[in-house]
């Protein structure tokens, strides 16, 4: 194996030098787990359980800028999104597949770097790496990810199962991981228009630690589950509020009528948002990569609902006629629409 | 939308718009397939089944070239080669996840070709699009699909159970795919060379078949389970015979023996060969992408394995001190070793 300067060239691995240290890295979690890396597939063992799978593409230069995403932090998001599907199933995530391209322009060292986040992020939420497939690429590095969990039929919740006066509810607080890429997008900037000027972020490690390493809300499910509250339907803000909730009312065929100033935005969310010129309610409704759970609750549950830290009633289901609503500070009616995070406007395609 | 030229700008359907496209073509096959595109994760019941999971990634310039590969083409092979890696289990696949990036290259026709071979594979081998991820990229197409099976947990067939004395079989023949994608390159660079110039590749339509549009063996793993035949171990053929036998051995614990003349080898990969001035065995034991099975019998299956059609008997399991070994046609002892598929090496990354 070739060594410079801590820089081990792919090649003098080949691919199956590269799986085998990969393969070596990987503890396994779960007995359900009966066979992950080292065969044609993973093999999984269900008791009468439903699988939940979900996949998830990241590319260079469209989901990530590596001049300000350090490799062990995509490495870790790069999972926690994933699963973060899977919990808005309300089932537990088991198994991750996770399959890479790279050009020669990442060494070992840099892969160890990812895999060091994805190990990191599966023993955090006990799941398995079963397997994968690495390839080189021409140019950038792809990462596609695939969780796998599993759930009882009865506990599993789906998008359009949402029913009329059900509460509305969103967790943890919104807008904060747009701006952090904002923050780092004008840094990156500034860095190249004049290179001597050093990054001014500090004071913003939230808003930073939101953007490049977000969590998936497990906690929010096992509360749920201990509360003995099960949504009537839910999904994880991957796209913006405003976005998702649309996703789940179209699903669902009902309306929605959520209240501005109900709508969780962080301290530091509001300050930056100042800072930028922008409403930070916008963040919160269009930004996106928040990964908190949008999910309805039966009214009956609104007490229960209202003890649980994290978790905000931020509005109702209304009959579909009503449309998708917001009402301001002003009790203005405004229509919600989904401008949220879309690869083929915002990247011009 | 706006069309030119029977050309959709990927940009006037938008991410969404897209997925209900691809969501609309889709049947499904498997009543286990309880959810599939349109929420955060496709849902599959199990009844105290097996499920076995494999993943691939495929990129344009590394694993292939549009200059020759029709889209719809493509699609299917991103499937099938999935699908191989199921039934090397002795599984059954059951559904598919398809992940696909594009630049603006590409136009939603050319995206639809790419989706109508997918569906097409799908309703070929009675598997369901479960679900996926669209996304932009900077340049190339890429595609990540993971492949779902199911299987008794007695039925599943790993790779490191070969056992002294069983018998190697191979399915089919081998090395054609490996020429056929060397005349498609020849091709290219006369045509680049020289536009006058139109390819010659007639009479080739099998080797280029095998290239452009393999099949996975479900007949096989059907053909076995019928004759009541439960290999010891098996593994799909797709990095070339060497590589995959030792795979398959370092994984038992063994070493083995093959009898060069016993490699099923088409007429036309030999006749290729020849014009290339390639030793076709060394296309068979090196070329890969055959995606046929490779696989060990208890000694006491012989009889039932030679009245099965398309099986060879190329073989049997030694001691691991014998290492791996081909009798060549003079009786001559050649060390097996695995120059196979290696993207790191091929592409000199």
């Amino acid at each position: 194996m070739t060594k410079q300067n801590n820089r081990t060239e792919l090649s003098s691995l080949g691919e199956f030098g590269l799986i085998n240290l990969i393969a070596k890295s990987v503890k396994v979690h779960n007995r359900s787990t009966i066979k992950g890396i080292g065969d044609d597939a993973a093999v999984i063992d269900n008791k009468s359980q439903m699988t939940v799978i979900t996949t998830d593409m990241l590319l260079e230069n469209v989901h990530f800028d590596l001049s300000f995403t350090p490799l062990k932090h995509l490495g870790y998001k790069a999972i926690v999104v994933n699963l973060s599907d899977i919990y808005a199933m309300n089932a537990i995530p088991q198994q991750v597949l996770v399959s890479i391209a790279v050009s020669n322009r990442f060494s070992l060292e840099a892969i160890e770097e990812i895999y060091s986040g994805i190990n990191l992020a599966c023993s955090q939420y006990k799941v398995d790496l079963a397997g994968g497939d690495t390839n080189s690429s021409a140019s950038g590095l792809v990462l596609s990810i695939t969780a796998i969990g599993q759930a009882a039929s009865e506990d599993i919740v789906y998008r359009n199962q949402a029913k009329l006066q059900d509460l509305i509810c969103v967790t943890g607080d919104l807008g904060a991981a747009y701006l952090g890429l904002q923050l780092l997008t004008r840094e990156k900037r500034i860095f190249l228009e004049n290179p001597e000027i050093q990054p001014d972020i500090t004071g913003y490690d939230y808003l930073l630690e939101r953007q490049l390493k977000p969590e998936a809300r497990k906690d929010i499910i096992e509360l749920l589950k201990q509360t003995g509250i099960r949504p009537t339907s839910m999904i994880d803000i991957s796209d913006g509020l405003a976005s998702e909730l649309l996703h789940l009312c179209t699903q669902s065929r009902t309306g929605c009528q959520i209240l501005e100033n109900r709508i969780p935005i962080d301290m530091k969310t509001a300050e930056l948002a100042e800072e930028f010129n922008i409403n930070p309610v916008t963040c919160a409704l269009n930004g996106g990569e928040d990964y908190e759970l949008l999910f309805t609750v039966h009214p009956d549950d609104k007490e229960k609902i209202k003890t649980l830290k994290d978790v905000h009633i931020i509005g109702s289901i209304t009959e579909s006629s009503k449309g998708y609503k917001m009402l301001d500070q002003q009790k203005q009616e405004i229509d919600l629409k989904a401008l949220g995070w879309d690869a083929f406007i915002k990247k011009g395609v």
